[in-house]
């Protein structure tokens, strides 16, 4: 049996190394375009910032050792230009030689990854992008000693991570997005603090406009500003790179990417794709889209080779769980978040808290926010979302596992979640999402969402504020009334008919409140995430409060 | 409607609290025989120790807070000494002045806790406890300025936290341990590194033995030696406090904990008990058992609430996930060990491996230990343990939730968890237990464990170190031949007939050799967890290595 594996990178390498120890005989080949294997993708930024000092740390495999351990006949500097699938051949070209050839395979494995967006504007041959080993060398030789200003285009996963190593390296840094907030997706709320950090780290961040022309070492934005760059990075997304298999006549999906179905074949037979090409199937809406992520690129490599090799093989659907470091913060997102839930129509509730990384009492816990979205109907985990400090990516995996085992909203009530004062709560972050979404769905809590505010407002609702008069001092909802917790059933009088919105700080006092003033007879709902929520969202553009 | 409740802690507190936002009108008694309610019990060693200075900080409420914010009327120093279940009155008495009331009651909820075991030995009258705030002082106040030693009985849990925090506070410190191993919910080779970091930090392990005799400043151990001990503290595990319940004709279960329905009810109408000082339903057995944690207290306590409200309420099982933090160390366990499924006779396979908390390729990753154990018939995970660094608390925690959503072990593989090299790995530890189930699931591995090795080498079974010569030459199991995976190969001619067992140093390349020789025609195993399961298996009785 013969493999040609295009691609040498997650998926494709996964695919070879599982394949061999599969099939000890089988000849395995594997053309890649660019001049590394297996390298770590993942590390590029922060080898250009310096925190990977090492280049060889990022270079996980060599073809030389792909030989000794694996036996794989991996050719680098090597493309693969077309597909045959009738006669079953790829025609592939040395890259430095330009010699052309013709190699056979029983199984063709596409693993060509996602290419970055270069918009065509003025002056874009000097952008850089970030893609494989050969793209940080030309970054970091950018950067060199001279280089004193960088500005990345757009404020995605890469675009945040290239922001905070450039400033490592003491660039003058500029981050230019399109949309009003960085990292869509995250929502603009659970975006916000994301963006404090950055400014606080001096990074520049042009929200809601774009560069329209790069000059020789500036570049200029949509509103004539212009700021230095001796160094541009692209950094807007990334595109599937169908072309080699769209040539061949293979079948791609309503999003772009190859086309494949739950073994991984494509519309061509004993043709397969894996990774950042491929449309995956999603978890919540059953339908493919494109989730350039490293762990399914991983898992579709390993279930490829499981599907050649004739293992049995589950089908995988993809939550899209993805996490990403800025300066002290993390910001970790899975599934589906509330931009999207609106833009599709579909019905959910939001749920948002600030919990402490471990138990307050114990020294060193640090905030965080967190953000549920639940399906009103079916009480399943649409989506979560989390910015903080430590633990963040603790919670996120929990949830993106509970999704997976079909684990309810208000069961992560019920989750057994160690802890020590260290480590966690004895009610984690996770069990208070979880109490949120029961006392959601049985009724015996009714809140707000930030955004629905000021039409309450206007419509007459009044709005008391429950934390202390030192809280409410030190920044309050415009129009709220202070009445505190503990004083509100001496000073319930003083509270106007109608129908109310209660709020604290982050949303557990107003809880308390709003069941006290229920029971009383009151109409109220308390404000989803408190006063904290509420003022994330009012910055998300503009300056940090 | 008058709820009382005994016992202001964990669940008791989180009884009331609940209670009275679903309850505005009703009148709710809080006994508590101590001198605080609410307060921080997972705190003590660490106030001990001084890593939490202000004894206030274990205080999360008091009687007055709670009156303020819930209406509450809490009674410390009150133990109630009798519950008449048929005139719904319980007798308290006023630890203080001796004074006796009666009290009635709708609905009773008893959270008694669990009491530390005291054995009767000579000279225990001078040992200490560490259950509640009075306990803390007065091992505060027993350290002093003048104490130089303490001697811990027991190396639970609360032992070796208790240890940590002595050591803090410069004391000679030296833990006694009836087990040949610390920390009973892990099994010994997992429990070995937690040992070596004790030693390491310099306390006194005696494993093995247990102290006969207290003096007045020392203590002596059953073969006669003599351990410097200003300080003793009892921490050999704790009883479910069910005299009362008992003494009220209220039925106990198995395990000598109050028993409950799944509605916290009692064998008493009207009466419920939460936490520690009931027996819960086991997940894996579906049989009841103590589990004195305080997630499920407090989640108990919720539930009793709900179900006195006469909201709906899900049955719950418990699978004990537990964490504790040794030094530099955190150990956490879920479910069932080995030990307890040997014990039982239940069949299972057992998975260790050694993976890092994140990608090697970016600095400051941490190494840790992971076992997890699974039904062989139905892939279900049975249980799973983790020590080491960074990271291990989150493993487990995903690692429990999956148990409760019913993913099977396999399926690990599959879990998308939130990668950036800093927080994970594209396969993460938790995956790659999945592939490891999965490969052994579907026969694509056989491994062996590190206790079977001893009859398997007496057998005749040749043992193939995969390794390097360098990692070979710097430590080895007695017996094994050193064949380097890259060269087996072009060396198979060098390994005798016969039946082979490989094993490198964590499992993976020893897969990958024992892949290669099984698809030669080779009869092979590979040791599962490789040499540094083999390691820590062979040093947990006596001195590390």
């Amino acid at each position: 049996m013969k493999v040609v594996i295009v691609g040498g990178v997650a998926g494709g390498m996964s695919a070879a190394t599982r394949l061999r120890r599969l099939d000890e005989t089988a000849h395995i080949v594997v053309f890649e375009r660019g001049g590394h294997v297996s390298f770590a993708n993942c590390g590029l930024p922060y080898y250009a910032g310096g925190v990977i000092e090492d280049r060889d740390a990022l270079l996980l495999q060599t073809p030389e050792s792909l030989a000794a351990r694996f036996g794989l006949d991996v050719r680098v500097r090597t493309e693969v230009t077309a597909i045959d699938p009738v006669a079953r051949t790829v025609t592939a070209r040395d890259v430095r030689t330009g010699a052309e050839f013709t190699e056979p395979y029983d199984s063709l494995v596409l693993s060509p990854g996602a290419s970055p967006i270069v918009p065509d504007i003025e002056g874009v041959e000097r952008a850089l992008v970030l893609r494989d080993v050969d793209d940080v060398d030309r970054l970091v030789a950018a950067v060199g000693d001279s280089a004193t200003s960088a500005v990345i285009v757009g404020a995605g996963f890469i675009g945040v991570e290239l922001a905070e190593n450039l400033r490592r390296r003491n660039l003058d840094v500029s981050v230019v997005e399109l949309a009003d907030q960085v990292l869509a997706p995250l929502d603009p709320e659970m975006a916000a603090p994301v963006a404090d950090e950055l400014r606080a780290n001096g990074v520049r961040l042009e929200l809601g406009t774009q560069v329209t022309s790069i000059g020789a070492a500036d570049v200029t934005l949509a509103d004539g500003r212009v700021l230095p760059a001796d160094v541009v990075v692209m950094a807007i997304g990334v595109r599937p790179e169908a072309g080699l298999a769209v040539a061949a006549g293979i079948a791609t999906g309503p999003r772009g990417g190859i086309a494949v179905d739950d073994r991984m074949r494509t519309s061509a037979e004993h043709v397969y794709a894996v990774g950042d090409a491929v449309e995956k199937i999603d978890a919540i809406s059953g339908q493919p889209g494109l989730v350039p992520l490293a762990n399914p690129a991983n898992r579709q490599g390993r279930l490829v080779a499981d599907v050649i090799a004739g293992l049995p093989v589950r089908p995988r659907r993809v939550v899209g769980t993805a996490i990403v470091g800025v300066f002290s913060l993390m910001a970790a997102a899975v599934g589906w978040n509330e931009k999207r839930l609106r833009a599709a129509g579909r019905p959910y509730r939001a749920i948002h808290t600030h919990p402490q990384s471990h138990a307050g009492y114990y020294p060193g816990a640090e905030g965080m926010s967190l953000k549920l979205l639940v399906d009103p109907e079916t009480d399943a985990i649409l989506g979560a979302q989390g910015v903080g400090g430590d633990g963040v990516d603790k919670r996120i995996d929990v949830i993106a596992t509970a999704m997976v085992g079909g684990i309810a909203a208000s069961e992560l009530a019920d989750l057994e979640l160690a802890y020590a004062p260290q480590f966690g709560s004895a009610k984690d972050p996770v069990n208070m999402l979880g109490y949120i979404a029961d006392n959601l769905r049985v009724g015996t809590a009714a809140t707000v969402q930030w955004h629905e505010l000021p039409d309450l407002l206007a419509a007459g609702v009044v709005l008391v504020d429950v934390r202390t008069p030192d809280e409410f001092a030190a920044g309050s909802i415009p129009g709220a009334v202070n009445v505190e917790l503990d004083e509100l059933r001496s000073r319930l009088h003083e509270l106007p008919d109608g129908e109310l919105v209660v709020h604290c700080q982050v949303g557990q006092r107003g809880h308390t409140a709003a069941r006290l003033l229920g029971q009383l007879g009151r109409s109220v709902r308390n404000l989803d995430g408190g006063y904290r929520t509420w003022q994330s969202a009012q910055v998300r553009v503009g300056e940090p409060v």
